[in-house]
């Protein structure tokens, strides 16, 4: 297949704080822009890296904000035009809607009605881990197939684990519409965060996927299940992707984006459409991490012979461990910024230096991390964050 | 009592690395240099301060290696000749019977034979510190007049709980010389460093006392111990003591200094005089803390209302402790080289930040910071200690 073959055109929302990685992801720092697993590239960069053979060279929209606009166009070779800077954050709802209108809108003045009617537009968090990039490869082009059939398409994978931290997805049957690859099923319905117990449950019955935030979508299927659940919503989004290569867009952002409801895409989109059967979901048994805390942080980086994960996200740091199987210390500082870590008798202990802050926790607290970091406020120490 | 009257001559050997408190305590800034209780002064300039009512203005000498000379003298407002500048560590009998032989030699030159002959003098150590100074100062006035009356006198702290990282004075009888304050003992026995169950027994038998390192005595009987013990190093610390004041201190340093016993006062001279009844002790009440490790340290230092014990050497630096009761978060940084510390979750944990270093441990672990010390040259960050 050709560099320049669109199969799909990718909308990679970059927003989120990630504040259970908290300092090494700071609100003027977040996740996506670091490499946190040694692979010479930050998150957002190797996920468009992983993408580029389903997109093409230019079938990538990544919506951030002003605030991470410079960084993520000198991390990235992206015209100016992809480059979708949201006027603040109104969770993913709007940033993917906004996202898909203006491709549909693109597409449609460049290639015409039809072309854009058959737009698939899926998105794809920034700041996400994939081991098997083939794997994964082959999965989304499965999920194409059910887009191109009508279906909101979801990516669920396969659990290993009863995690707690996942909403999780229940398949149904075999999703049997003409043109639909096979392995993938109908979705019989999302449901929340469970807990332990109930976690252990869903893996033993073998019909429950983590809900990886991976949607794959006729961009027109989308829309109009969003004019027909939201018509107010729908309304200013359409007029937003209408002005936005225009002289008009400042007017339209004043005049719509604040006004639009700030809703996630699976409360607003997936569950209501999952509840008439237009969704489906592919199984995937790719290597997935959300790196979402520093558990997950742990399990993407090899431990050293001490049994020790050391992470030096920028510049390098001398680190020593004694007696402390399990820890992880994390340098994310700039040059001659790092202090050298010694830890001593702290197994599973969590450590991590940034430029202005030493953070120390232990591993079975990463959930709470987010607490941490509403606890600085208080503390009058919210320049941390 | 005018502030000029000198009832002893205090020598104070400054040299030690407090290698259990790395990394506040480094070989090129050792902990008698730092204010480690929040006193406004460095717990050298606390322990001369205390020592001033005793021994008049002049009545002090350190006894430090060049490293440290600068520092000592930047601290304290003393005469050049009374910082004795050590060619080398050789442990403390040779400090200490090179600062008794400088100040014997000195008052007999200025003062004459009978004033040298009756001059007392006493060593302690530069880093303790001492909670009741006019208490401190009447034990040693006892501890003075079992001097004049011939004994090596050693003050003996009333243990209140089984330490067992001192080693014990065993008291025998009171001692009956005439002169003798009320309150002072013959010393039977100097005892080892002893393990836990043995400190139990010490402390309930209460004859046992610990070992401050705290030595009382007249110079010549002192100097007349070490030539009948010791002869050829007595010889050779004579002669440093002739030639120190004269052009030929260089000359007689190059001569003696490496050839003199390396060996701690303890061994060389208490004990053995002990064993002949020569040793009195006199218990004390007073709080003491040798501010040892990070143990000593945080009894010293005053929790906060979240149970935590911060301390901040030099410059204040921000800290942040979360469910951590019993923490110890200590920065000794220079202004604008500390981090932010926030510690969530870790009980009884030791957090010291210094300009280069991070270093965590438990404080159960107090006692071994030691061999982290040594663990750092085998890692090849030896440039940290």
């Amino acid at each position: 297949m050709a560099d320049n073959t669109r199969e799909l055109l990718a909308l990679i929302p970059a927003g989120g704080a990630g504040t259970r990685l908290w300092p090494i992801s700071r609100k003027d720092h977040p996740k996506f822009l670091s490499d946190l697993s040694g692979a010479g590239a930050s998150l957002l960069e190797q996920t468009c890296t992983r993408l580029a053979p389903l997109t093409g060279e230019d079938g990538i929209l990544i919506i951030t904000g002003q605030a991470h606009r410079e960084a993520v166009g000198a991390t990235l070779e992206l015209a100016e035009e992809q480059i979708i800077c949201e006027p603040s954050g109104r969770d993913s709802l709007p940033a993917i809607a906004l996202g898909a209108a203006i491709a549909y809108h693109r597409c449609r003045e460049r290639e015409g009605q039809q072309i854009a009617d058959e737009l698939v537009v899926a998105s794809f968090a920034a700041d996400h881990l994939i081991g098997d990039e083939p794997g994964f490869q082959a999965v989304v082009r499965k999920a194409i197939t059910a887009a191109r059939a009508g279906y909101i398409t979801v990516i669920g994978i396969t659990p290993d684990h009863p995690a707690t931290g996942f909403g999780y997805i229940r398949r149904g049957q075999p999703c049997s519409a003409p043109g639909v690859a096979e392995g993938v099923y109908v979705c019989e319905q999302f449901v929340e965060k469970p807990n332990a117990d109930l976690a252990r449950q869903y893996v033993a019955d073998g019909a429950y996927l983590w809900n990886a935030g991976m949607f794959v979508m006729g961009a027109k299927v989308f829309l109009d299940h969003l004019a027909q659940l939201m018509p107010a919503d729908y309304e200013r989004i359409m007029a937003l992707a209408q002005a936005w290569d225009s002289p008009e867009r400042k007017e339209a952002i004043d005049e719509h984006w604040e006004k639009i409801t700030k809703i996630a895409i699976d409360h607003a989109i997936a569950e209501p459409v999952a509840e008439r059967g237009g969704v489906a979901v592919v199984p995937a048994d790719f290597d997935w991490n959300d790196v979402g805390d520093y558990l997950s942080l742990a399990q993407v980086n090899p431990a050293g012979d001490d049994g020790v994960i050391h992470l030096d996200v920028q510049a390098e740091v001398p680190a020593l461990a004694i007696d402390s199987p399990g820890a992880f210390i994390a340098s994310s500082v700039s040059e001659h910024q790092g202090k050298a870590v010694v830890v001593a008798g702290c197994p599973q202990i969590v450590v991590v230096q940034t430029n202005s802050t030493i953070f120390i926790t232990h591993i079975d607290r990463a959930q709470k991390v987010k607490d941490v970091v509403s606890a600085l406020d208080q503390a009058g120490m919210g320049e941390l964050r």
